[in-house]
């Protein structure tokens, strides 16, 4: 895993939380565990400019929420569910449950 | 309940997150829901100033993650634990577990 992406052990709470409190970043999650596969991050529609956009996908990345790599031209994303489930028990769950989508 | 205490309706799920994204006020947090009691602010032996101290015990209420009240001359704060766990089931158990107590 790239220098910028913490292992499973080195993830750290604050970080990921600070990660997750950002209404554009919580969405970008969001979306990723709804569909559950890999996607461009052009594929986001967020009202924000791209250098916005990279910021966000960078707090995220070093935070240990999502994972990134190159694949031809495109940069993938996805979500770490396994190790935040694994380090975090229940709160990828909580945040992402129905009852706190309108929060 | 003062005016920069959010009702139970009104608390939000991104500024739970950042208030408990700041490790001194996850301190605070852990130690409020260790003791279940309320507790006056000068008993936190945190490391830092009165101003930071009190700045910290602020984001938290006005997050809804605390709540303050003055007796006689000491405030007391306490964890708004029903709250949270009604508005966001399983949140606060994730964050407070002792598997994330070393991150």
């Amino acid at each position: 895993m790239p220098n910028d992406q913490p292992g499973r052990a080195e993830i750290e709470l604050t970080a990921v939380l600070h990660a997750l409190s950002d209404p554009q970043r919580l969405r970008i999650v969001k979306r990723l565990a709804a569909d559950d596969e890999p996607r461009a991050c052009g594929s986001f529609d967020l009202e924000v400019s791209k250098s916005t956009c990279t910021h966000h996908f960078r707090v995220l990345r070093e935070a240990g929420v999502i994972e990134q790599w190159r694949e031809g031209t495109s940069k993938l994303s996805a979500l770490r569910r396994d190790d935040l489930d694994a380090r975090f028990p229940g709160l990828l769950e909580a945040v992402l449950a129905p009852s706190a989508a309108t929060a």
